[in-house]
């Protein structure tokens, strides 16, 4: 008997976030019927996870984001042997599972939720022993167990961790022309002072409901300090955008947010970073989602995010002095290499882009655009390329 | 002629933030106009700057509070020894200094604000030479000798970075019984959701009122997860008080936050933080100021701040299992008595505290209660704690 592979399709596209979780909810439950079936069959119960390894992830050119192939692995209960050297057995593993599963199905039914750490340490309990006694072992040592066991139940159900109820850490906030719902409060994003509203680590849309808007697109601004000014010089009044920032790389909670912006509102979204390889690798993930967690990408990657800056062409453009810039370290020119070899960065104006850079050997932040003043950033820098439509995509 | 040396009560009481601004940029033209005098008398122009060493620092046992003495550095216009091997001449920073202090009143003047990283770049120009020509020597290279000219007119003019319109990093959220007008927007803050409202960088009283509030005190909660938790149980609703974070060491918004609202709304301050050196220490810079930055110490401090815990003691008088302890470092076992050793500790309570925890050999963070469950540490843990008066001063 196999276990069907249930493919994130089939929650992606939900409005409903209490339905999303309800769904993610009953595929755990289907998850132990199987296993449940397997038991009274007298088979070897096993669980099949899809890989995360590179050679079962795929650039899907056409959609633009990277993605899971059909690979699974299987987790045999009566397996004492790791799947990999050093690893632990397959029976601890599979209990593993099971007891992450039970406690994300717990949160789904009381509507509640919990940090990545809470959860190692709800499980950081010892193993029942066969007599129903306590056994010395622990279920989880460590987090790094944890962890991605709640990865593989991610991947196995088709639900974000989000839906789950797990999270990770928050950063961030935003600020624009939209009322939203935040766990029943109506806020105002228009008229959020200068600290504006903090980003929630789930933004599902049991949690997060869009009111209304009108804005016409979402700016990401890499920096804090970047994004105060864009709220101090009032940018998302006079040019109507929602602008939200992550505290450099954003958490899970700011791309999820700008996902759902991006799709259940149609807004384009544009991307604002430092010239960098760690600005062009913000912007990355932004767009195609990172490798190793390639199975998010279908509700967390926007393929048409538009990098508006800062681009190696923007020092000579905008006339800053060449002592504003910084040079390029051995790890900046590594990563640039790296950054340039993947598949979404292959268009003549992408290889142009990174290799200019390269070429100058210098890099450039956005508050470099102070040289000129303060408020040169929001007030010429970004409305003339937004003007000219200097854009990547 | 001397240079008045400004102490820092002359503005530490105003309740009025733009006074206080227009104040300190009074007491920059002050500076301004004595340098002038110099000039006029043909004497060598200097700025006496208090000096931040920590020979010049003293732990106030009565007011609870590091300070500064009296000490000061003074900085000669006409000269090109540093002070110190290896420092720049006199020449130069008092140049930079008075560059600085050029910005800050134009951010008074316009009501503007900046980042110290914005401002770095602002400076970062051509000094000009003698005859009006372009030079090539820059005022500034690197940032780290714009950020301590900056503290150097913080100290000079007796004001807050963040009242000459200079902030750093942000991070940080808080909800809870109050209502508040940030920066001409009126605020309920709760209702502000799941997310929370942002802390600003900046929450000096020309940017941040406090209108009305039902709340009893202020909770500052270390970690941005464990906030979460208490916002989604919605602690700060039947407890009646603040919830804050600063997303581990609190940032100065949010210090600067706390102690406002500890001296203008008399609301005591309770800090909870996980049971290891650096929670004490984060305690610590809460209570008593950081040594490095003594001068800001009484606008930012409260000596009054109650650690609430974690407490060494709580392992066991909340029966949790040794497992979800950890064990100490080496470095923890440094900064431990590192820690025990500030007068502020001295206490044979505070002693007790931090030996207790150097003898088990373990510390045990706040994420360990979800091994009892989830929201133990709201509905059990802490509302114990404060039933019992479980903090230590």
């Amino acid at each position: 008997m196999e276990l069907a592979v249930v493919k994130a399709k089939s929650s992606g596209q939900g409005r409903s976030g209490r339905r999303d979780r309800a769904a993610a909810g009953q595929r755990i439950v289907g998850l132990a019927k199987n296993i449940v079936a397997h038991i009274q069959h007298r088979d070897d119960p096993y669980v099949d996870i899809p890989s995360r390894t590179l050679s079962n992830v795929r650039f899907d050119e056409r959609k633009g984001i990277i993605e899971l192939l059909d690979g699974t692995q299987r987790r045999y209960f009566f397996s004492l042997l790791g799947r990999r050297k050093g690893e632990g057995s397959q029976a601890k593993k599979f209990m593993q599972t099971i007891r992450v599963a039970e406690v994300c199905k717990k949160l789904i039914d009381t509507s509640d939720s919990t940090s990545i750490r809470d959860l190692f340490y709800n499980l950081k309990v010892p193993i029942k022993t066969t007599d129903g006694k306590t056994g010395k072992e622990l279920i989880f040592e460590e987090q790094a167990e944890s962890d991605p066991i709640i990865e593989d139940i991610e991947v196995t159900v088709a639900a974000l961790r989000e839906e789950l109820g797990v999270h990770a850490e928050t950063k961030g906030a935003m600020v624009g022309p939209m009322t939203i719902i935040d766990n029943g409060d109506t806020i105002d994003l228009s008229a959020m002072g200068s600290g504006g509203w903090a980003v929630p680590s789930i933004v599902e849309p049991d949690v997060i409901r869009f009111v209304k808007h009108k804005a016409e697109y979402v700016l990401l601004i890499e920096k804090g300090a970047v994004w105060q000014r864009f709220n101090k010089d009032r940018f998302w009044e006079t040019h109507k955008c929602m602008i939200i920032h992550g505290g450099g790389q954003p958490p899970r909670g700011v791309r999820r947010l700008i996902y759902r912006m991006h799709d259940e509102l149609k807004l384009p979204v544009y991307v604002l970073v430092d010239n960098d390889p760690w600005g062009y690798y913000i912007y990355s993930v932004v767009k195609q989602g990172s490798i190793n967690l390639a199975f998010e990408s279908q509700r967390m990657a926007v393929p048409q995010a538009r990098f508006i800056g800062m681009s190696s062409r923007d020092a000579e453009r905008f006339e800053l002095p060449a002592h504003v810039t910084m040079p390029l370290t051995e790890e900046d020119r590594r990563r640039a290499k790296e950054i340039r070899g993947y598949p979404w960065f292959a268009s003549k104006e992408w290889q142009r882009e990174i290799k200019h850079m390269e070429a100058l050997g210098v890099k450039l932040e956005l508050e470099a655009l102070s040289n000129k003043r303060f408020s040169f950033i929001t007030e010429e820098y970004l409305p003339r390329k937004l003007a000219e439509k200097r854009w990547l995509d």
